[in-house]
């Protein structure tokens, strides 16, 4: 598949007139795909049942003629006034929020019938009608799904079906939520409900099992859309273009009936936060990878700054938006549409910018996408169909995450925040890493770290222990364990089903929180450490590091157990990030996966192979001239020529390097 | 005119036996005028259609055997039970708010049939009653409107009839909307409502224009009120008392009826404020003065430390409360009338303390308003029919504040803030300044401030260019000519309309927020910046200073255009403070408009004049002495006698000089 | 009375083979009694009316097999979901809160019909069921009652029959109330009622008798439970357990018609609490005794960090358990019930962490408790029916910190806040002090601070001015005599009613907040102090410490006046605390009060006596090791021998000595 680039453009806002020079600039700036129509439901079908493609139609035409391929948005995210005025039962019911807020977005339940129903009337519509147009190539289901703690009648309804068919019976269900505590006994089902109130209180099984609920909700109520498609259009890849990552949602299940997944990526462009975003940034794009296990397209690429319903973000650096776009192109992205066009002159978004700005005068922003385009469209044999290939893993779970969320524990840990600190470490190493969801296929690495895993039900356990009998090699942290899959806790020593592969018992812990505290390893050297410390009895594992303070001073605060062929470490507490650098470097090493030890801060290095070409891809995400170091000469395929021993990038400099095959940047 | 001292006093709510004791006591200490009744409608009309104006006439009555004039109040802010309890569409429907807080008070919706009804039944049952009452010698509509959003059935009704009368038909509201984006669009006025939610979401074409219906049903609400009043008393003013000028609300339009505006001021007390709250203030009351561009009374002037809803603030210094009423005089105020008598003892407002405490023994307080009170009397001769004239004037715009408060672009930004900065470096120069709403006498005025004029509707831009063409000196900020009067983009360079005026296009604008950022002007002088930093181009301009950092390093940040007969200043970024002093008092100097540039911090100067009699106030506004320098020698009318070179002023002291005409402090 | 140790322990939430095996741990480890029930109520009454008490029949039979108590909760906090179902009323009706929240706790309100009627149901069928078990030695009734501010409809009705009560007719409503201020006038009593909204700008004398209704409404609901106690039960204790003493409840009426208090006891186990928790604890524990005067229980002592919805606290360093029960005992309990025996495996209570965790594993937290027991159990005889003798009071008073926190006057005070550091004061120094709240009694003491006396009726004033008149040493701090019974001001001079007795006059206040400000005693030392300062005319009494600062330097901040037989201090402003350690001490020893004034931070002593016999409890509360010094020597009952000169305590060390009758710590 080749490299696309593309835009997101809205014909239905902006005068007839603009729109063939729109369209005579893109294809002049290299623009191979726009998106459309993706909040244009009121345009489409301004009356119910009265449909108005006509406007569509010569919009995609018009692109067509300029050979400009069109992804269209099944527009559900907009349910019209003519909708929500005459069947109100579209309107989820939000604590907190009003019943109804149209013109805004995402005004919409996922189990309202009507809702179901007019979703499936405008999707065939579209869907028929557009099968045959040889400038669409691609759907997109409505528009960054999200959970919604819906508690109308018919969500309710819903989840008293899921329950039976989970449960079977109240017994069950008082049983799995263990309502004994507070008397909160369910004898009827019609007391399962939902209350307008803050969640701390609750039971928090209950909780985690309507997060699941919902959560299979988006993904029935999307089966809708991907029905209509499919029938109509089975040579048309289907997407969805997922806002971001952290975001709760069992994306897996999302995604597996659709050909790729899309991210919206917003990389923030504040100086002040170029320490942490490419970091975060790479993260977001190695997730989104994981989604489906294979390559994806970013639908909504950062094009200017942000704002709107939040203060505008600062300008992008020169380079800022070439260098990002790069990015998601390294860690595998096949096609790259920027957000937006030209900025909206009316409604919410007016200051949400596209690459143009309001005055429709192209400048800086829209020739650095130029730039970015006549590069793509120049190494777009090159790179087509190749892949990432990554030896080391990190595991997501859903459940813990959420569970997490539900019961965060201690002031300053957040799942997701220690997902950053220990994916940053690989990618300051130089270590390409894959963040999974599945303990199905683990022995495709070497090196799996398993963060947090509150939520541990047997099979995972079972997986993950029978990976490090059979020669792998763990890192666990804490809160991994604690609790049964009905988010209940497990009545055994923690960390619970991996206690005996691990081979420690927690007999106490310290919830430290924002307190800091240290330890040291074998060297004597200090880090330092915060949010919580378990305190260990190691049964079959052995000490590598030591808590320096407080009344468990001297005890164990990482252990490493030999299991079957393979090992497994705990870390008893969350250790400061140069920790993880220290210890991800020597067990990488001992594995013989490349590390690069002295890469400059703000750069990132990825490669895609097909076969035996392998590219490697050289970023500086930083405002700052950084020079690399390189292992052999590559050749240069942007700058052009050889690089020998060293590569000097610009600020927001990209480079792609080609090498011989099996030969890595750090590879001694 | 004479000026007036008085205070604020409710009879309603003492003993009977006290109003004598009060009455020969004010009578003592000066009180020429007492406000009265604008929260007595309980007492006024206990029950539907049955009055008790008995007790208000033994009270006006008592005062006016003391020759004590009397403002009455119209009682409407303060519904009673009965009304709210028969006729609940009295009630506001406000958004997060309950829908009834009787014995509170606002709780009243402009729009509402039986709130209006009643209202003209009291209006005229007061008016007709004390129309040939020599006491009453003017009136005061409600107290402190505001606006408020209120979502009501009538309120939507109002608002449909408004869009008709404005737009005519949904076509044109959906176009002048732009509802397209997110598929917004109106197929029925019915579907034209507000939500119980926040508005970051929502339309700001929309918001902007319920707003204006709003600020118009207060206006339209008031007008019953004046009605009622005119129609028996002709002879006797009408006004309205003004909380404070950073509320949006056309004060232009509500004052047009009335005779002149008032304003209820309450100086911070607090030490820590002293740096800025004098400052504040002269803006608060320029603006007041600016609402009919005429004099204006004080209608609750600070005469003890607020509290109540909020924590008490600090005692007033010594001098303060004298001081304060002294600056009232100075920028305008031809009566001063105290809030309030004596602290009330029961109800929310307790601990928002009057002249007298609880213990109802003058203290400290009570002697400072007695003195203040001899002052004014002795001067009143003098000072009476005496106006400020100024050769300056900043504009301000509604439209603008409304917009920017519902699209705030950048965290730290705020229209009135940059008001308050532009407005206190002319008061520190000596430089008397207008605050003016309405661009059809620009030509009054040499030098002109157009701060972020956000929404600039044509006809606006063309009189400020014009003022420009014919010999005008214009200074115009960031964020000027970005909106249509519909609250849409203007799709051509920034500041839009202005842009040929000022000589420059705006290619790119960078939102630093709070962000650090510095220029330099042609001498090299280093200024800080923040906020906001357009990047321009200059078309005709040419540039007077530089930014000195960031990747636009070099290019302009302030620009002058020679346009016709006159001049444009462009800033391109919100600068420090001190910049402005250098800006302004360059072309002041150039204008020939005195300026003081060493007055000390705290001292504050202006002058009223009639005809040849000039009179100029020197108030000390701080803790600490302080001297002036004079140009020539003045006659002291506190102090008595002569100041010849320099002026001693105690901590808040005050003074008020009198000079040949045409002679002003500072100039050469 | 012997002390008893025991554990909250929950058989309906555990698997029934736990039980036995948890009985024979507990008996082991020394446990007498064990609190159940309290929330059991959808497990003793599934369905209405059907009751399934064999279980607990079962659990209480086997507990008494192994000669363990059993006190019985009525589980009344948690009303099962078939009650809130059926009969909805039972919801409270709570501003800003859900109308059911089901399986959560609490959501009950006092004044339903249903409520009472199947409160009064499930506790007779209780009380009578165990009337005769041997093993059932008391009962507690509900749970941590707390005020409702619940606007349901009965709520309203209640508190027009109490409002009838107290004032019998509207008009007086409205003259007690003030309700002529903003034309609040009552013309029916049906306008009486509550809002959802912030209680801001409400009047003050409503907001107050509200809450005395409120407050009377647990008292009456309560009675309904010792009602069906007592009839059945004579002979058996009755308690309730209240959850924090700050919490504005009257207390004295709440523990009237039972047998003696009960405080659920969470000292905090962070590190940075240890400088002020071990003194606020030890005023709960003060305030607990002063509830009725007597010993009383901790039904809920610390066992291990709180959670759940919260952060969970950090883990009790060693030694934390142990110390913070034996102060329980220290300052009068002569029950010591630890929560919990074993963490919650399910429900929302899952992290608020027992003595042994969720593995049941008995760890280091339950070994500290097995010490604890059996110290007790050999002391037991020893401390049986001792008591605590003070000779100086701080008076507490409900009215004045309610009406406080409805106006709480200025940022950074809290009444609450305020006691803490008086009653600090008295610990650091070793002074036995009690926490009273009734003045009938004064003359038991020789020193009695009256903290910001807000509300003060004249039988108050009455009495404390009579306690001076014969001798009695006051001091009295600002904000004292503002408000009559009603909550309108007072009009007469500040401190009101007790300014004679102080001799002292306010002639203004400055409300200085956050600001700080300093003042000097006799002897020129200089102490800061915030938040209030008065300014004083002395009458009769004579200057100790004045301000040194603002314009009213050299004005008396601290007075004393001669007032009968007795002495008055008035404190003008809120001094820091090394001020109150200083006048204290001064006072005591004048008093021939033992002081102890070099105590180390974090040590309290205590004393509790039976006739001739007194032990004296030495505390360490805190992570260093502590050395006492010794007046005399002693009998060391936990270490053993003899202690002569000092004592030395490890980090949360206790020791009790035995003394010779009359003979104390740091008398001379």
């Amino acid at each position: 598949m080749m490299i696309w680039v593309g835009v997101d453009y809205y014909p239905e806002q902006w005068d007839r007139s603009l729109w063939e020079q729109d369209a005579v600039l893109m294809k002049e700036a290299g623009v191979h795909v726009v998106r459309m129509a993706e909040f244009a439901w009121s345009r489409l079908e301004p009356q119910e049942g009265r449909y108005d493609l006509a406007w569509l139609d010569e919009a995609i035409d018009l692109f067509g003629r300029y050979e400009i391929a069109v992804v269209l948005g099944i527009p559900t995210m907009t349910p019209p006034l003519w909708l929500t005025q005459h069947y109100p039962d579209v309107l989820p019911d939000l604590p907190g929020q009003p019943s109804s807020h149209p013109g805004v977005r995402g005004h919409r339940c996922y189990n309202s019938p009507s809702m179901r129903k007019y979703t499936r009337l405008i999707a065939e519509k579209l869907a028929e009608h557009y099968k045959d147009h040889p400038a669409v190539i691609g759907w997109q289901t409505d528009n960054e799904f999200s959970l919604h703690m819906c508690r109308c009648k018919h969500c309710i309804h819903g989840f008293h079906q899921w329950l039976q068919e989970r449960y079977e019976t109240l017994e069950v269900v008082n049983r799995e939520w263990g309502t004994a505590v507070w008397s909160g006994a369910y004898t009827d089902w019609s007391q399962i409900t939902l209350y307008e109130t803050s969640e701390q209180h609750f039971n928090p099984s209950f909780l985690l099992d309507y997060r699941r609920f919902q959560s299979e909700s988006v993904v029935r109520y999307q089966q809708i859309q991907v029905d209509a498609i499919r029938q109509h259009n089975p040579e048309q890849f289907i997407t969805h273009n997922t806002w971001s990552a952290p975001l709760p949602l069992e994306h897996e299940k999302l995604y597996e009936p659709l050909d790729f997944a899309s991210f919206d990526y917003y990389p923030a462009s504040s100086p002040d936060k170029t320490a942490t975003n490419p970091y975060s940034g790479a993260l977001l794009l190695d997730r989104t990878r994981g989604f489906k296990n294979r390559n994806f397209w970013v639908m909504e690429q950062f094009g200017g700054p942000p704002g709107s319903w939040m203060p505008i973000w600062r300008s992008p650096y020169p380079g800022f938006i070439r260098a990002y776009a790069w990015q998601s192109i390294s860690r595998g992205a096949d096609g790259v549409v920027f957000f937006r066009w030209r900025s909206a002159i009316a409604g919410a978004e007016q200051f949400w910018h596209g690459l143009i700005d309001h005055s429709n005068v192209p400048g800086r922003r829209f020739e650095e996408f130029r730039t970015f385009a006549g590069e793509v469209r120049a190494l777009s044999e090159q790179l087509s169909d190749t892949v990432l290939v990554n030896r080391a893993a990190i595991l997501y779970d859903f459940a813990s995450h959420t569970a997490l969320q539900l019961q965060p524990q201690v002031e300053g840990f957040d799942y997701y925040e220690e997902l950053k600190v220990i994916h940053r470490s690989f990618v300051k190493l130089g270590i390409g890493i894959d963040v999974i969801t599945d303990v199905s296929h683990l022995e495709r690495y070497d090196l799996v770290v398993v963060p947090s895993m509150f939520v541990l039900e047997p099979g995972t356990a079972d997986a993950i222990a029978g990976y490090v009998q059979q020669g792998g090699l763990l890192i666990a942290t804490p809160r991994t364990g604690v609790k049964e899959g009905n988010n209940q806790c497990i009545m055994r020593p923690l960390p619970g089903p991996l206690s005996e592969c691990l081979g420690v018992q927690v007999t106490e812990y310290d919830p430290i929180a924002l307190d800091r505290h240290t330890f040291h390893d074998e060297d004597g050297t200090l880090y330092h450490c915060s949010l919580w410390n378990d305190l260990l009895k190691l049964t079959t594992a052995r000490a590598v590091a030591w808590y320096s303070g407080d009344f468990y001073e001297g005890t164990p605060a990482v252990s490493v157990n030999a299991w079957g062929e393979g090992q497994a470490y705990y870390l008893a507490t969350f250790p400061e990030e140069a920790y993880w650098h220290r210890l991800l470097a020597e067990l990488a090493r001992s594995l013989h996966i490349p590390v690069i030890s002295q890469l400059p801060e703000g750069v990132q290095i990825s490669t895609r192979q097909r076969g035996e070409a392998v590219y490697t891809f050289v970023l500086n995400l930083s405002r700052e001239v950084k020079t690399v170091k390189l292992d052999h000469p590559y050749e240069r395929l942007l700058g052009r020529g050889q690089a020998s021993s060293t590569l000097e990038l610009e600020p927001y400099g990209v480079e792609v390097l080609q090498s011989a095959p099996q030969k890595h940047i750090g590879q001694a």
